[in-house]
């Protein structure tokens, strides 16, 4: 099949057949389709868009270019999450130890990618001793004994992706509906899980600019998912601040402890809960979301989420006593106060400048090849609508010796507004998508 | 400035600014715009269109990329003169000698480009010890001194449309009006003359498969060329069959050698004063087209267009006895006559068949690599309405031991028509825009 044929379809706004995409998908993986030939059918694609027929044959083609997990020698049901990335956004340590707990494994395949903060996976690498590299044989023994496990990808998972990814982020392509759903989907598929639960940001810090782009976001992937077999469902949460209140990878790790010990709530506890509420309900062990959240407040109580994360942690070579003393954790060496400079209320935040300024201060990395400090980051002081005095802190930067302090301290100034009046309250969980 | 944000402006629908267009071109001609970045800005701009201000820059961009000739220093008006390109088209060889005896200087800078057969340089390549290889400087004493030349590009003119061209061949991204546009205009503005005539064919052999379409093109490259401060005037002809009745290399500096002597009218010559009183006409050495006809017919009877060629030939090295003996050129070892199967009229030829007839005997290039057999290719015997009786000859195929002599035998017994009822006779020249 000649690319040319492929790219000129859909130019002139054709729907391409699975065959055509499977030839697409197959010639960027073995390089017979050259990179300038995929970016040309790519921006087609951005333009003209694909019907739901094609993104799932572009997802199946994707999931299929690579090896694919096959976890039906576990048993019991396997559960996956993904969230389209945020602020703060510690919730698989939390809801994975916690969902374990009430019987559904989660086996967790996680990328390193680039942001504001490391992934779950620099998170992890920050409690001394822990690996998150384990062959495929040993990631399901751990799912199998401990319930959960959260890893490196070690299988070449959708290849594809990564070709198509890396070309996207240089001919600008990145935000492109189907390509998104594509991308995220396919891995997730190819990690072989039958219930995925999908947290989707919205607002300033959020992959999609817009409500309505990330609920159309949503409503895609659950659709294309189920069209898949697998059973997905989708939370629309707010972005317009931090979802955590500590921003970094080892305080991220604290945080995730302190709400599985019991000892902090609020909106990183609440999101956490009801994504693991639906992967109960979605994998049948529940009957309703609301049952869901009382079972995983339970195991919160019990102390049983806690036991669970330092048996991971053990099972993956980590030192299990984190779990009940953070102060192993590797500390800033500097604490830098951000104050108030009038009195009023927190009228917004500006999340994307507040994940970058924890990249200044070198929580996160910009190129694949930087190198994080994992004990940097930042600790919000004051959430959206609090009221506030001058002088007050509203947030503490922990910096290190090679952080940009100085650089962070302005970003951090800029991203809180302050204003007269007490704003509106937004929901936490904008939508569910089932 | 960064190609994604200039992709990324296209691809919305932006209208790209000159400073953008600049950096796009030069980029593509220094390696900075990788092909990945640039077939994904041509796909946008293949979907979402540019402004006539945008195909200017683009030209601009384009035509500066390079060398630019500089032709003051040649007294008088310079012309040059573009064919989009068709079978049998072998105008150039004919109004060149033809407008340079009118004093109308013509400076004729050829690339040898894929087709159906050879380009211009290849026909002219035929007669024995013509040379198409000149340094500028040697070029512009021609022009100077015969009043007329063509040559093969010596000058690096347009560097960046070499580049984009390479790149739309792989992407389906040829058949795009600013692109094609842009092309175009930007090597005739580099090659520095002051007088352009463009004769955009239409029909089944031409690059654009519509009418309107042609027109669109046509009335573009006016608009464009015209803005950028040079005299353009633009041409619709008939490509639904083959211009001249002679298909080939050395075939067709025969015809354009029976042209120039008198001996030989029809389709082929009309087409070729037409063009050359346009220049004339443009150039200001006549004030009506009808008149500049006149010139011309006048310059065949007189015997000067002849004479004016054989001078040409002379400067070129070549043996100038050839415009009095064509029996010098080289001829095909067979004739193979294609026959008639039965009664009728003939009411519609595939010209580009025709074409590929001619390529398939070895007049014609697939590839840059491809080595011509100058003497071989086709005579047509017949024209669109002629009354044909079963067996009667309708073209005759002059082989060589390399030519494909069977797939170019049945290629032409389908690319005639036969049928019952005379068709209505198309006008040849279709529109003129100026």
């Amino acid at each position: 099949m000649n690319p040319c044929d492929i790219i000129r379809k859909k130019r002139f706004g054709g729907e391409l057949n699975e065959q055509e995409i499977r030839a697409f998908v197959q010639g960027v993986t073995d390089g017979t389709f050259a990179d300038y030939q995929a970016s040309a059918l790519l921006m087609a694609i951005c333009i003209n868009g694909m019907t739901d027929r094609e993104t799932l044959a572009l997802t199946l083609a994707m999931e299929k270019s690579g090896d694919t997990l096959d976890l039906s020698d576990i048993p019991g049901v396997k559960a996956d999450k993904h969230s389209t990335g945020g602020v703060g956004d510690t919730t698989s340590l939390i809801l994975v130890p916690l969902v374990a707990c009430c019987g559904v494994k989660m086996a967790k395949m996680s990328g390193r990618g680039l942001g504001f903060t490391g992934g779950t996976l620099d998170k992890l690498e920050s409690i001394p001793g822990m690996s998150i590299e384990k062959d495929i044989d040993a990631f399901k023994q751990q799912v199998r004994d401990v319930g959960c496990a959260i890893i490196g990808q070690t299988a070449e998972l959708a290849p594809a992706d990564k070709v198509l990814y890396a070309l996207r982020d240089v001919t600008a392509t990145v935000d492109c509906l189907p390509l998104v759903v594509s991308s995220i989907l396919s891995k997730k598929l190819a990690a072989g899980c039958d219930v995925v639960v999908l947290d989707v940001k919205t607002g300033s810090g959020a992959i999609m600019d817009t409500y309505e782009k990330s609920v159309q976001l949503a409503k895609t992937m659950v659709r294309i998912g189920s069209l898949s077999g697998r059973r997905f469902s989708a939370l629309i949460t707010d972005m317009d601040q931090p979802l955590g209140n500590y921003i970094g990878n080892a305080l991220e790790v604290e945080e995730a402890i302190e709400v599985l010990a019991g000892r902090v709530g609020g909106d990183l506890k609440t999101v956490s809960l009801t994504l693991g509420a639906h992967i109960l309900r979605n994998a049948g062990a529940v009957r309703t979301v609301e049952e869901g959240i009382a079972l995983l407040e339970e195991k919160i109580i019990s102390g049983e989420g806690l036991k669970k994360l330092s048996e991971m942690i053990a099972a993956q070579g980590g030192d299990p006593r984190v779990a009940y003393d953070t102060s192993l954790l590797p500390k800033a060496k500097y604490k830098i106060d951000v104050t108030a400079d009038r009195d009023g209320y927190v009228t917004g935040m500006t999340t994307r400048d507040i994940g970058n300024a924890a990249r200044l201060l070198g929580a996160g990395r910009e190129r694949k090849t930087d190198v994080l400090d994992l004990s940097v980051g930042l600790v919000m002081k004051v959430r959206m609508g609090d009221k506030v005095k001058k002088g007050d802190v509203l947030c503490t930067l922990h910096a290190g010796d090679g952080s940009d302090r100085i650089g962070a301290h302005n970003l951090m100034r800029k991203s809180i507004a302050i204003g007269d009046d007490r704003p509106e309250p937004q929901p936490l969980i904008r939508a569910v998508v089932e």
